[in-house]
């Protein structure tokens, strides 16, 4: 991407923030409405746009937020009036391309309306996979900062060998952890002991799960149900990752005493730059494949 | 599995040997044919019959080698005759499971006829993913002794982000080299950087290609041609560990002296016992799944 | 040590009580003056004794705090009433070992009157090594929840090779943290390039000093002075390790506007499980080396 | 270093030619005497001088090899004619200086009659640490190749924990071995276990020295004796790293069908152009910290 390329951005958080920075500072032309003056004030390449129309009428990309906005408005915290999705579309042409994070059908009904088609930068692999990074340090942060010992010398268990899964685990492991995971499939248990790590079948979890003094949970899957939970160390961390309804029966463990935390969204909240920069090197990404 | 099931094995290599062992050590009973008997001779309860139809008779399951043979016989390097397919086909009876490595449309076809459906091991993912450990070992061991220098400290390029990429890239770097590698897709490119080594996408790898010690590749394309070759270090060493017809254009290495290594098959060459337990555990997956 | 031995505590914090759960949990006897009753409510095990002299008359080991005390009275935050050296000196004889941490000059000879001789778990090797780890651990969580991005691909600086220096160092590098290493002598830096972390020998630290987000000092020397500290990224973060005085210059940096945090006594802060831990193998080990 | 030095190369072998290369690269004169002019054709820059006075006369260093000689004469396998140590000192004057591995009496008392003062970069701690690690693959290579499983998934064990052992520790264990060291001290032990290694202390090791599939020994110390070597498994590899005499009784070795392997002077044999550069910098290192 050697040209100088036009960007608006609509509404959005403090991740927003920094894709913006990183794009105007490889000399991109970046305005942005409906977000903070105040918060960009140590940004002066970013353009505050008072005006909707005027943001995106010169702009080749028009970037939503993650996620892009809730039933008839855009995501826009720092904004101080509502944006109506509506709106925006309105001030587009159909030779603009439009990015969000999380399409849905409404915005898609909504937005072919004006010929336009918004392009799901949270749908592509690369950004799960370098979204994992900061949902696992997340993660490590939550069970340093909740326990009395140390993670070096811990027995952890991690559910599941997904993207946040392979990285929590690799993580735990440097740090010193004795470190198990469940996975089901043949397949993962063998990449499991390849990466020199103890694999447990999930039908033998039972057996094992007693021993654990923090479990992170990354499947989306009913696993730690009552029976189990039952099983657990009084003392023992459960983390749950996996996005709702989550893997952990919350009255089960309430009843039991259980500790449960819930942690989700972990990398705007834990490491909102870090997060801004892999949407931006997404974006990119798509804009190179589209040859712009 | 519990129950104790009676296996014989036809024909095969050192890496049978090994599957023969574990199985027996296992408890199970084993019976062979078309092996040598000499170097039976530290495993004496694997009996060594002299007749085929005699040692498939009260077999519950029949193992065949990896690959299973070739044309009309089967693959029995240590065996003083030939074994033909059909010979031992006639033996079995439908409710006899016959394994083999590689199966094709021939055994098909011939197995069918006797109603028997030959259940391939060497296509389960698990296999494809253990055997990647001794492929890399194997490889490490090659770079090791071609090379008057360290592995720590050398600058090391692994093309391809497979298995065998995965597994041997996580090897160099614990080990200390530069550990850099060439992938096409976003998503492995991610991976890559989550792992903390150096991404190299395909489309630049000429501008970096000359600063490398070492690069092994992985990749079933034809990436090494003149062109790269030719930009190589004078001392470079190529490892090819690609599927035939592999990665390398040879006859141009030939012109421009590379020095390149084929290196195939190395989990049977330098692990055979470790290649053969990981068989075993995935005919033992598989037995498990077929709930015998 | 397969004896059981009679422990007596006297005063303590939180790290004492996981060494007494411990020691009890190993078949001791343990029993405690000074310490606080309802903090032991869940430690039935542990004997809570009104009376000092009761606690120390059959106590086979007198252990200490860490520190031991301040001036002429114990170290025992827990405890309602103050406890006085002398007293507890007066109450025991000189068959008894007396253990404590920091024993200083005032402590050994006022025990000498007594004719004891205080044992200093604190001044043991492995006790500095083990509690690098709990330390190195708490570095990460402060460096995780005061920036706004990952760890991963942080550039970080670790001022300092000894036993904290070699464990953050570590730690960082297997999160995916760009890890260098500041040192002086020819042979730390041999280690660092073998442990495959980059070197930074001191007198060209300055040459480089710009490029770090976070630092951490190790080194109990004035090495972060004014020009080095003016040097810095805007928003770089130091976190000072080192012992008091430490390594930074906290005048200059309030005038520079440089965020410093000083971050002491790690372990009994973030783990004092671990810590206590720790506490008790060393003194399992003096035992032992004194045939006890 | 700044500044062109000339260097003088008496004797050596291929490590040596490795370090003129790399000082010539670097920018510095070097002129060669009693080494192999052919070996030397891809080199342009060294100067092969056919006389040693001549070769001699300008140098502002005179380098010997490691080690440096035996008995009278200068260790040159690759020169034709043998070459007098107190031929080479007749030609120096004693503002010139001379470097030697392995410095013996008998070489101080040779150059102190002509006012030389001989310094051996052998002594040199950082040089002890980097050969460390070609030592360690050398160690790993040879384990590779004699043995028919993988490294990953073995039990190994190292005994000792200097500098050989911290780098063969790490490195197996980077390689997925199930990786236990021997040790005697409690600081090494405690060191064991912040790594993330298995502790065995010493005392301990007969109870499970039956579970090793390979035992490098590095430490100088007979711990290998009838004993213990009798209680390992039948097809255990030991593997001595250790000087002479090594730490394996080989005679009981022997008798009760050990395989033991003596690995000595490893870094020249599997890695002479990392043996070179190591002494190169090392050399740089001296030349520094004496203002040259």
């Amino acid at each position: 991407m050697n040209k100088i390329i036009h960007f608006s951005f609509i509404g959005g958080d403090l991740r927003q923030k920094s894709v913006m920075c990183s794009l105007a500072n490889d000399g991109h032309k970046v305005c942005s409405f409906g977000f903070s003056k105040q918060l960009l004030s140590d940004a002066p390449f970013i353009i505050c746009s008072p005006n909707l129309e005027e943001c995106v009428k010169h702009a080749d990309v028009v970037i939503l937020p993650l996620p892009y906005g809730k039933e008839d408005y855009l995501n826009a915290p720092f904004s101080d009036d509502k944006i109506h999705t509506s709106d925006l579309l309105r001030c587009m042409d159909d030779k603009q391309l439009l990015f969000a994070g999380k399409v849905d059908e409404r915005l898609k009904t909504l937005a072919a309306l004006y010929n336009l088609h918004p392009i799901d930068y949270m749908e592509r692999e690369e950004l799960a996979v370098c979204n994992a990074i900061p949902t696992a340090e997340g993660a490590l942060e939550i069970a340093m900062s909740e326990t009395p010992y140390t993670l070096h010398g811990a027995n952890c268990l991690v559910i599941g060998y997904g993207r946040i899964g392979k990285i929590l685990s690799k993580d735990l492991q440097a740090l010193g952890a004795y470190t198990y995971i469940a996975a089901r499939k043949h397949a993962d248990l063998a990449w499991i002991k390849a990466n020199a790590m103890i694999p447990v079948p999930l039908p033998v979890l039972e057996h094992f799960i007693d021993i654990f003094d923090i479990i992170f949970n990354t499947a989306p899957a009913p696993l730690l149900d009552y029976k189990r939970l039952s099983l657990l160390q009084k003392d023992c961390l459960v983390i749950d990752l996996a996005s709702p309804p989550g893997g952990v029966d919350f009255e089960a463990a309430g009843q039991l005493g259980r500790k449960v935390i819930k942690a989700l969204s972990l990398p705007g909240k834990v490491a909102p730059n870090t997060a801004g920069e892999i949407i931006k090197d997404t974006i990119v990404n798509i804009l190179e494949e589209l040859g712009v």
